[in-house]
């Protein structure tokens, strides 16, 4: 199946078969995807819980408007993003890449002073949408690799952030969560959304050419 | 390739040969990709402009820190999100999907309803860090697209945006630069990072699990 035809085949699946489970071999390839994408500055500022624990997820479906995908899925995804750029958060990611490389030239010190300078000083609430942003380049990631494997998704805003923050003790790890990805299998016939054609703004209106 | 692979034949592209270009229908393939991933209720609150204009380019490269890559690739993708959600920019996207769909239901209008109530009244500023959010879900997706199409590209942040919406007249299109990508073919021999290691953090750090 081509790129194309895998995100025509995927769609936001509203009703999931409880009675299913992605195999963890799978569930494996849809997280190191995202592991590989790129981020800002190669910073990698967010982290993934995956949720399997049943009265968990069901605690976490009181803080998302009841949605069913969160018990019916077999692995609950949450994208936490860094609540802040730190020196120590920015200066563990530099070593490690030096390290890992064995490499280090004057444009990467360079660099890494810039973003120290730079980073910690614009404060939490810009730090955190920008940290936010990069875990969308993973969840965009994650929504192909799910479809790569025939796995079911479905990308969720809908929740309390504060609340998921709270049953997840996200706060005391310096993270607080973005979007969340219920990874399943459909329930063909229990979902409204599986037959409707999935529709995408033309893409007159979506690209524009300046040649 | 599997996509695993292709997310490992990627890279941040640091030196593009402005000799080649790529192909048109590569890029359309590219292009459609990002066209058909998810966003949040579908709304797709960005737009892409591709700039091929070698003058432009120049023109952006002088508020992009200079960064050969605008100028080296042959086409300059720069995403373009929603200034802010409006009734009628909702109104719009079910609107459209209402028709095309030929469907309509009481979720539907319900859903509809809660946006319009409770999105433009979040102010400018909500709305476009959720609106560049979404365009980020379109990156990921186009990192992997190009990979499939053996094109290469740079996620960059790096540029002043105020300066490039003035330059594109994105104002008046409602519209605010996110991220720009150029698409292009890495020049091997003058690429720092080609050759060198691709560094990520590892799993176990990457990602926890609550069983």
């Amino acid at each position: 199946m081509s790129l194309l035809d895998k995100l025509q085949w995927r769609y936001a699946t509203k009703k999931m078969d409880s009675s299913k489970s992605v195999p963890q071999e799978k569930v494996e390839k849809i997280l190191e995807a995202i592991r590989l994408t790129a981020s800002s500055s190669g910073l990698q500022p967010y982290e993934l819980i995956v949720i399997t624990n049943k009265d968990l997820r069901e605690k976490i479906k009181g803080v998302a408007n009841n949605q069913s995908q969160v018990t019916d899925c077999s692995h609950l995804v949450v994208f936490a993003a860094w609540d802040n750029y730190t020196a120590e958060r920015i200066n563990a990611a530099f070593d490690m890449t030096e390290t890992e490389r064995n490499f280090k030239n004057d444009a990467g010190v360079a660099y890494r002073q810039m973003l120290l300078k730079n980073y910690p000083a614009r404060g939490p609430e810009v730090n955190f949408i920008h940290t936010a942003k990069q875990a969308y380049i993973g969840l965009g990631t994650a929504l192909i690799a799910a479809a790569e494997e025939g796995v079911d998704s479905t990308p969720m805003e809908g929740f309390d952030p504060k609340a998921l923050d709270e049953i997840l003790n996200l706060k005391e790890k310096g993270l607080r969560s973005v979007v969340m990805l219920p990874l399943g299998y459909r329930k063909e016939d229990e979902d409204w959304l599986v037959k409707l054609k999935k529709v995408r703004r033309p893409k007159e209106s979506f690209i524009s050419w300046m040649n």
